[in-house]
């Protein structure tokens, strides 16, 4: 089969790789339908994360299954499956208590590379969800949003304990922020602050639920959601970058008593132990345990509910891989999505 | 009145402070039963808090109500009366959601002084809390240490989510932590892990609720809290020191999912945001909201459910408050109760 694998920074290949194999009997094997370029990937595609060898790249996808291993019960060939970006057993404590990407045998999809023609799932019953019916087209790519950003943006707002009637601020508008923006408004937040300083995005922003764009940023964009809160600051704060600015925002953007939701992956980032402590306010992130959402995700999303894969404003054969990264990387696209 | 003033690290005098009179329409005047030197003093009296000026010390009390002023309503005079070390007004909006040492009009005890023979509290209805009766002796102590230590110890347990059946550990063995453990049997923990080395402070432990007192420290503590929890970590970790070593314990020793309730007042402490990012652990903490919880301690202890005021283990008149401080400072004393 076909596949991307980064050779350096900037050096994404489509190549030849093996055809997958079932090597546990708790694998499946599943033929992809969509994939995508993640922001994430983008640290290994700009040398922040290193390179030490070509190395299959992505880690969203949706497909259909294709051959199941001897121990797999649940999963069987034929279903349409959504699955999150870790492999999980989903029946360990860690799981039950819905933190799959913290399972006792998690596995990372990304080590495998799922922007791919076929991947190898590990640990199918636990980390795949099958749809009910085979989706109609305009569908797919909402549900393959559900497999990452939706779920990352989903997460964030469990974490930043969004409730009916909450203000919420959202730091960060790339794909994760703006399913941020919409995670928070179905979980009936009032106010929906989205910091953000691009015309597209912002465009998108309000389109799934916020209620105000602020441009301003690090100090200047406490202030301006302090003026917007009777100079509270909001109840949750989902933040969705992973810098070191970005983190202080949220942070200092959130009222006493108040909670950050933060899921940019966090890079150099060191936070004040004291200005933390007086802050009040109560913070928890993480890879998110996307597979704890996504039987409610893929509900709401055959239901019509939600549209978040409005997100994918590039569409491309996968052949064209490294088109994807790059108009990612310069920013000439929220996300991409891939057809093998 | 006569009462504690400290001049110097290491200089606490007795002496002669003015009388307190009604300075706003919201305060009252109480005469103290009983006040306390608290772990926190410890920071100013060890020089590590500057000390500009001669200043008037400590936040914890019990007494009975003198005077009050004209905009007190439901506070009277011959009431008993136990208050938090911060005054709060209970009625703005971060005071309804649980968080009165933010609440927007807040005041330190601190910085009046309540080691003392008479204290000013402000914001008089919403700071103190009357008991039913006027209290025996034998629960004075338990009273007093609702003002702070028992209060402080229990949100730590709240912010780290103890549930009935949690595992639970607690940093620090001082009067908070001791009384963190409390707290958690209280909650109803099935496994309360004290971190002491001290014979008699795990005594009390166990006499509080502890199952299991581990005498290792920073890595060699979370390796201990591993083997005794199937590897993954306690539900809930309770810090009670505000060290760079024993906040990084305490993260490290929450399993994914679980939660930190950090108490000790941080003191150069910088988390490492991508370890916390990995560790899917939440954290909240910060001086603890004791008002909150006072009406229900107040009813535990007058019940008498609940013992606290065992954590005092020295009694002096509050002329020898010098030596409170330094039988604390030496740890000859888990807290010094004065007798004014």
């Amino acid at each position: 089969m076909r596949g991307a694998v980064i050779h350096a920074p900037g050096d994404v290949r489509f190549e030849e790789r093996a055809d997958p194999v079932i090597e546990a009997p708790t694998d499946a094997i599943i033929r992809l339908t969509a994939t995508c370029v993640c922001g994430s990937d983008l640290w290994t595609y700009r040398g922040v994360d290193p390179i030490t060898a070509p190395t299959p790249m992505g880690h969203e996808y949706i497909g259909v299954v294709e051959e199941v291993g001897s121990a797999v019960g649940t999963i069987r060939p034929g279903q349409f499956v959504v699955g999150s970006f870790f492999a999980s057993d989903d029946t360990c404590e860690i799981c039950r208590a819905g933190f799959h990407t913290s399972c006792v045998h998690r596995i990372p999809i990304g080590s495998i590379g799922s922007q791919a023609e076929y991947l190898r799932v590990p640990l199918a019953d636990g980390t795949l969800v099958a749809t009910h019916e085979l989706p109609s087209a305009d569908l797919l790519p909402s549900l393959l949003a559900a497999s990452d950003v939706l779920g990352t943006g989903w997460y964030g707002a469990v974490a930043a304990e969004v409730r009916p009637g909450s203000t919420v601020v959202v730091v960060g508008d790339g794909a994760v922020g703006l399913l941020g923006v919409l995670a928070a408004k179905q979980l009936g937040a009032e106010r929906i602050i989205a910091m953000s300083r691009h015309e597209s995005r912002a465009r998108l922003a309000r389109e799934f639920g916020a209620t105000d764009v602020v441009a301003e940023r690090g100090d200047d964009g406490v202030q301006a959601v302090k003026d917007r809160t009777d100079g509270l600051g909001a109840h949750s704060v989902i933040e969705a970058v992973g810098t070191q600015e970005s983190m202080m925002q949220a942070i200092r953007s959130a009222r006493p008593g108040g909670a950050v939701g933060y899921v940019g992956v966090a890079h150099d980032v060191t936070l004040p132990g004291e200005e933390l402590f007086y802050s009040h306010v109560r913070i928890l992130g993480g890879p998110a345990p996307v597979r704890r959402f996504l039987p409610d995700l893929l509900d709401r999303i055959q239901a019509r509910e939600i549209d978040p894969g409005k997100v994918f404003d590039l569409e491309l054969p996968l052949g064209q891989v490294a088109e994807g990264y790059r108009a990612m990387d310069e920013r000439r696209s929220i996300k991409a999505l891939l057809w093998p």
